[in-house]
C-alpha cells in the first residue's frame, strides 16, 4: 500500500539523468509505509530507495528530515543516507511530487522483537539522541502534548464509538497526564515513531533505522516511552519487564538517564500511549468501512495507557532492578 | 497493491528452513501485479521472488503454471525459474496460502515500448511458443472465445453504463467475431497476458518475461493478437504500424506464420480486444467507487476492437509490407 504515485520507465530514466548511479537493473514499488510512495531501485552499483513524498507530508518539513538522516548517517548510524544529485542537491521533483533517493539498508523488521533486539534498540536510540546534536534545523512535535486536547476535541462525542463513556474517560486520563507532564528534561531531536517496523535486523544485529518522517524536537525520554510501548508489550497486552529492562539498560549504556528522567518514565510512556491512542481513534472513526487499509485498533493503546497510569514508579520498568 | 497476505520475520525464518538459500538480507512486499502477494527476497546469494497465491488463482492450476515456467526457464528463456526446496518440491504453504519461490529477473518494464522492444518481444513470444512443446500438463483458456458470451450475459444491460445501446453493439460485434473464429490454427501453450508490464528490459534488451498466471492452451497467433493490442497502440488510440511490423517480423524470424495464421490476425486481434474489453467492463461495473485500485477504462479496448473490425486484412499489420 505504499505506491500512490506511479513512475514509468521513461520518467525514471529522465529523472536519473540528474544522478550518477549507474545502469538501472530493477525498479519496483514496495508495499511498506503508509505516508509516501517508496520504490526499490537497483543499479549495477548499489541498492537505493526512491521516496516520493505524498500530500500527508508537509514539504516544508522535508529539509529537517533530510538533515536528520544526513547527520545520523554521517555519524556512522545505520540510517538511510540521502544521495546527492550531480548538482549537489538532495530534494528533487518527480511526477509533480517532491522526492529524494536514499541508500538502501539491509535487514528485516521483527514483529515481536526479543530481549537482545530490545537491548540493541536501546543502545541505538541513545546513540541517535547524542549524534543528532549537530542538527541545525528545528521542528516542533506536531503530535506532542499540546496537540492532544485539540485532537480529542476534533474526535468529540464519537469517541464513545469504542465504548460507553469513553470521551469522558479519555479526558480525565489526558488531564492527569498533562498535569504531570515534565518541563525540564533533556531534549533534542527524537525519532518519535520508532516502532519495530522501522528497525531492521539481521539476526539480532541492528542494521537499520528508517522512516524519520515524524522526527521532531522533544524530550529524549519521551522517545523511550514510544519504544517501551511498541516493543515491550506482548500480543496479549501484558508488559514484558525483561524486554523493558534490556532496552533501558541498553539505552543507559550509551546515555545514562538522570533521576528526573527515570522518575518521568511512567508519565512519558502514558503520554506516548495517549498520542497513539488518539491518532488511531481518529483514523478508526474517519476510515471508510471498505477502505483497503484497515485502521489499527485504538484499544490496544488504551490498555497500554491504563498500564502506565497504574504502576507505582520506575521500578515497574526494570530501572534499578 | 500486491500484498494481501502479510509475512512476518518469524514466519519467514521458519518457512525458509525448508530451503537452502543463504542468509536473508532483505524482504519487502512489492506493489506489482494484482492477483497475488509478491515479496522481493534477497539473501547473501541471490535475489528471489516469493509469491503467495491468493484466492483469485485456482490452486488446481498452479502445477501447470509452474511446469510452464520450469520448462521455459530450463530452455534458456528469461523467465522466473521455480526454486526447489530441500525436499525437491516447488509448491509450499505459508500463512495458509500456497506459495513458491522464483529466481528474480533484472530489468524494468516499459510503458510505451519502442520499435526495437516490439521486435524483441516478437522473437521472444515465438521462442516461448516453440519452447513450451515439452509441457505435459494442459489448461484450457478459461477466458477464451467460449467464455465471452457468458461473460457478456453476466454483465447484462449494465453494459449500457459505458454508452447508450452498448449491450446490443457488443453482442453484434461478438457474434461477428465468433462466426469468423478460426479452428485449425497451430496451438499450444500461450502466455495470454503478455502486456508491457509483464516484460522486462535493460536498454532494449529483453531480460525477463513474468506473470504466467493466465497461461493456457490456445491458438499461438491469438497470443500475438494480445501483444499487438497491448504494445502497438499509442496513448491517443492510434495503431502504430511500424511497431506492429517490427513485432511480427521478430516473431516470424523465429517461427514463421502460415498464410492461414496471417489471414486470421484481424479476427484474433479483435477477439483479444473483446476479451479484455469484457473483463474490464465487468470490473468497471463491479468495483466499488471508493476502492483504492481503480479499474481500467474498458473503452480503450472498445476503440481497439473497432480498429480490428475495420481493417481490410493482414497488410494493415505490416505483414507482407
Amino acid at each position: 500500500m505504499a505506491v500512490y504515485t506511479n513512475v514509468d520507465d521513461d520518467a525514471l530514466a529522465g529523472f536519473l539523468e540528474a544522478y550518477d548511479l549507474g545502469t538501472v537493473l530493477s525498479f519496483a514499488g514496495i508495499a511498506e509505509g503508509v505516508e509516501n510512495s517508496n520504490y526499490l531501485l537497483r543499479t549495477d552499483r548499489a541498492h537505493y530507495i526512491l521516496t516520493l513524498y505524498e500530500k500527508r507530508v508537509d514539504s516544508a518539513d522535508l529539509p529537517f528530515f533530510i538533515e536528520v538522516m544526513q547527520v545520523l548517517a554521517e555519524s556512522g548510524l545505520n540510517c538511510p543516507l540521502p544521495v546527492t544529485a550531480r548538482d549537489g542537491s538532495i530534494l528533487q521533483e518527480l511526477q509533480g511530487r517532491p522526492c529524494a533517493i536514499f541508500t538502501f539498508l539491509d535487514g528485516t523488521w521483527s514483529r515481536f522483537p526479543n530481549r537482545e533486539k530490545c537491548a540493541e534498540l536501546g543502545r541505538t536510540l541513545a546513540t541517535m539522541h547524542l549524534n543528532c546534536a549537530p542538527v541545525k534545523l528545528r521542528r516542533p512535535n506536531a503530535l506532542g502534548p499540546a496537540a492532544w486536547q485539540p485532537l480529542l476535541d476534533s474526535i468529540g462525542p464519537q469517541a464513545d464509538i469504542v465504548g460507553d463513556g469513553m470521551h469522558d474517560a479519555i479526558r480525565q486520563r489526558l488531564d492527569s497526564i498533562l498535569a504531570a507532564w515534565p518541563t525540564d528534561l533533556p531534549s533534542g531531536v527524537i525519532h518519535a515513531d520508532l516502532f519495530p517496523n522501522n528497525v531492521l535486523f539481521i539476526g539480532d544485529r541492528l542494521t537499520g533505522v528508517i522512516d524519520f518522517y515524524f522526527a521532531c524536537d522533544d524530550i529524549f525520554a519521551y522517545d523511550l516511552g514510544i519504544c517501551l510501548n511498541s516493543w515491550c508489550f506482548e500480543p496479549d497486552g501484558s508488559f514484558n519487564l525483561t524486554k523493558s529492562r534490556a532496552m533501558l539498560r541498553g539505552y543507559q549504556d550509551v546515555r545514562p538517564l538522570s533521576d528526573a528522567e527515570c522518575d518521568a518514565i511512567p508519565v512519558l510512556a502514558a503520554g506516548s500511549a495517549m498520542r497513539f491512542f488518539l491518532t488511531r481513534l481518529y483514523d478508526w472513526i474517519h476510515t471508510p468501512p471498505d477502505a483497503l487499509v484497515s485502521p489499527k485498533d485504538p484499544m490496544e493503546y488504551w490498555s497500554i495507557l491504563r498500564f502506565h497510569q497504574s504502576v507505582s514508579g520506575k521500578a515497574a520498568y526494570g530501572i534499578g532492578l
